[in-house]
């Protein structure tokens, strides 16, 4: 796609449109907004960020030791970015290892299947696990299963992604890989299988984070195409299916992970915090290029341009990249390591946080604003309209439900949360697969999202907007 | 692509275009050929025989009891179809495979390899081969190296494959991989990668045979991403690459492969035989729906629609589901190995064999025909431009250099050879990747293909076009 030209075109169009209505910020604010903008659809540091980033640490899963060097390189960007306050604070975590999956039909149509385990599933004994197949067109079909009713069996769940701009068809099947492996087990089932949380038909088998602990069983993630040549299968014999699964997965070693933090330090109101950023750690099949390299390079390089600005902005803006957002953690843990940690150990310092948010939605164009509860109307909410729309963003009356994974610890606790929405069409084509690469980018788009995280942080550290006493009393956020 | 509505209504104006410069052919068999080209628009079969050879028999590497078991139920499938004098030929073949392949950067920036092994590459050493990387931009710059240039390392050449129509990107680089690993041996190489032979930018790595034997190194494909990403190490970096690979793969039984034939016996002149098909074995990554499971449906279906017309054809029309195009040989033999049983166990009958051709360049739609040499100017060629010209195949006036990979022996012993040439734009995408799967199949195109071999073959079975006594006395072919 080719963005830029239209969207500078429609910027000098925008200027006359933006004077009037957001009259109430300051004026001087939004100019400079508008020209972080357009100087970031002209900027390519973001597209230069996931790439280094990528080339020289690959996979960086949660734990091990490339998430840890791309780390250490991550305080050293932020410094020679001219940040404030950068610094990496470790935790504790236990490193999981994929190790080898295989999945094969024995019977009635012998053949392998295109797997890969799912992350924080355990191995299989040795020589694996063989049984029938049962079969579930719908998750739903395999919760109806009353207890014992997959004894012996390898449960395996066709169900299909749906493909939606803002992934609710994704929100709609994670349950089927967070939870299906523990309710197949609580029905007697050996093993779990199913369709990747995929929307595409290629032969890539979709990663990601299922339930950890006992009660559970070794599950994977067929490719859509496997799934669709299972369905097959089934309408050519009467046979009963049989599988046999291995994996060799498990959690190996101690090991800790890390959040990268650095500032841009406000003047005039330097102890109100707005927090940004992405997740450093990727599933180990890819390079993490939409899944995160895309958020943390978006965040860093829209921070740089504030950075760069003849003044400080009046609010401080806080930069994290954090540690191993992928990989579930062993009982009592949960997932989102870096994030809990971050909001925990800053449990006293969340009054000073005014707002959050994450890009954590791969590397499409924005296409949405939307903010807290009781801030449509004000005038922040206009002039942020008001620069915005020129990049081809529109604003979501509805109020932000969150600000992305990352976040949620901390709003949990109490800070207001906004999001730039990305459209994520296709963002289920390569999610947590190995073709979640470098040449999934388009730097263009990359520049869009650029100009729309550093405008608006220019206004939003320049305003004096609380969120907080916008809420209407019965909002959450 | 939604081609048969616009086909259909083509078909109707085409009739009027015919009659005239077609008149030296016989009417009513152009007739016919039309009413077969309409109505394998409106069948199905082809796609249908492609759906369960796939599903029922996954992978089918040449010599694998998979590929036997596909050939027993290709025969009984012909049987049902009522095809004459079908047959299973054996012959031997050793059993090559491919076992685990893994390749990694030690440094610059460690990380994993998308690779698979090269098909007839042994295996390394159980601990691997380890090296620094010799990298070429293009194949030429590995040839100029001298002897003993390369010892002790890894050559590595990252020069990608052309897309076109034709195929000719893959024809130009295609050296690099049947060659390749014997050019680095020469010169002192331990090992040996390419970037994939494929059109596309994601992370499948594109397997395919390379030369068997002596004085050869394991040898691998990485994905065109992974290629990209050395490429961008380099910049990165003035260290030296080095690098891992590690294989299993090896010649490891023997075993036998088999041609499967069926005829539509002729009346009139039976002993006039035109031969086509595909090749029933496939690589061992996908499931051989595009290579060559389409080639071998397309060409059934097609006879299929000649078995049942009202009347015989004049001349036999022969498929040959040959074994074993894919996977080369232990010297002294070579490839295409039940081509070659083919036309060498049947040496004496050449001189009945008037034309033969195959399809294997994907499930493209067919855009043109080429003829033997000196076929242009005949009544043949005017009947079969006028049938095909509404499916939207041109006539190519060069001469056919060949018909297809299994014809070569056959070609070589001097049969006469035409092609149906098919648009492989986006066949280089797929190709002897794991993502050659039923998904790759627009069932429309297949249709189209069914429909121009149908109404070719029923025009040239019907006719006593003489491509031998046309050739120019030049003219290999």
């Amino acid at each position: 796609m080719r963005l830029s030209a239209r969207l500078l075109a429609a910027s000098a169009l925008a200027l006359s449109l933006v004077v009037a209505p957001a009259a109430a910020q300051d004026a001087r604010t939004i100019r400079e907004a508008e020209q972080l903008r357009d100087r970031a659809l002209q900027d390519n540091v973001a597209y230069e960020l996931v790439s280094e980033l990528t080339t020289r640490f690959g996979p960086r899963l949660g734990g091990s030791a490339s998430e840890q060097a791309s780390a250490r390189w991550g305080a050293d960007t932020f410094r020679q970015m001219g940040f404030d306050n950068v610094s990496i604070e470790e935790f504790p975590l236990a490193l999981w290892t994929r190790g080898e999956a295989r999945a094969e039909i024995l019977s009635p149509f012998p053949q392998p299947l295109e797997v890969v385990a799912l992350g924080g599933s355990h191995a299989t004994p040795p020589e694996g696990v063989e049984g029938e197949a049962a079969i579930f067109e719908t998750y739903q079909q395999l919760l109806d299963q009353p207890e014992g009713a997959l004894s012996g069996k390898i449960a395996v769940v066709l169900q299909d992604t749906v493909q939606a701009q803002d992934g609710r068809g994704y929100g709609a099947t994670s349950p089927i890989r967070g939870n299906g492996p523990t309710e197949a087990a609580k029905r007697g089932a050996v093993g779990y299988v199913l369709r990747s949380l995929g929307t595409h038909d290629h032969r890539f088998a979709h990663t990601g984070a299922t339930r950890v602990g006992e009660g559970t069983v070794p599950s994977f993630a067929m490719s859509p195409p496997d799934a669709d040549q299972l369905r097959r299968m089934i309408r050519l014999s009467d046979q009963p299916v049989r599988m046999r699964l291995f994996s060799s997965a498990g959690f190996t070693a101690d090991s800790h992970s890390q959040n990268v933090i650095g500032e841009v330090r406000g003047s005039g109101a330097a102890d109100e915090v707005i927090v940004i950023g992405g997740h450093l750690d990727s599933w180990d099949l890819g390079t993490g290029a939409i899944d995160d390299g895309a958020g943390v390079a978006i965040t860093a390089a829209a921070l740089k341009l504030i950075e760069d600005m003849p003044r400080k902005p009046r609010r401080t803006i806080r930069v994290v990249w954090w540690g191993s957002e992928e990989v579930s953690q062993p009982p009592p843990s949960q997932g989102l390591a870096g994030a809990r940690f971050y909001a925990a150990s800053r449990a006293g310092e969340m009054a000073t946080h005014v707002a959050i948010s994450e890009s954590d939605f791969g590397a499409g164009p924005i296409y949405s604003l939307t903010l807290p509860a009781g801030a449509a109307d004000t005038d922040f909410r206009r002039a942020a309209q008001a620069v915005l729309t020129p990049l081809g963003v529109l604003f979501d009356g509805s109020p932000a439900t969150g600000g992305g994974p990352d976040t949620g610890p901390t709003v949990a606790a109490g800070v207001p949360a906004f999001r730039l929405n990305q459209d994520g069409t296709d963002y289920f084509d390569t999610h947590h697969t190995a073709d979640d690469v470098l040449d999934r980018i388009d730097p263009e788009n990359l520049d869009q999202n650029v100009a729309a995280w550093a405008s608006f942080l220019w206004l939003l550290a320049n305003s004096d907007v609380d969120f907080r006493a916008l809420r209407p009393a019965s909002s959450a956020n």
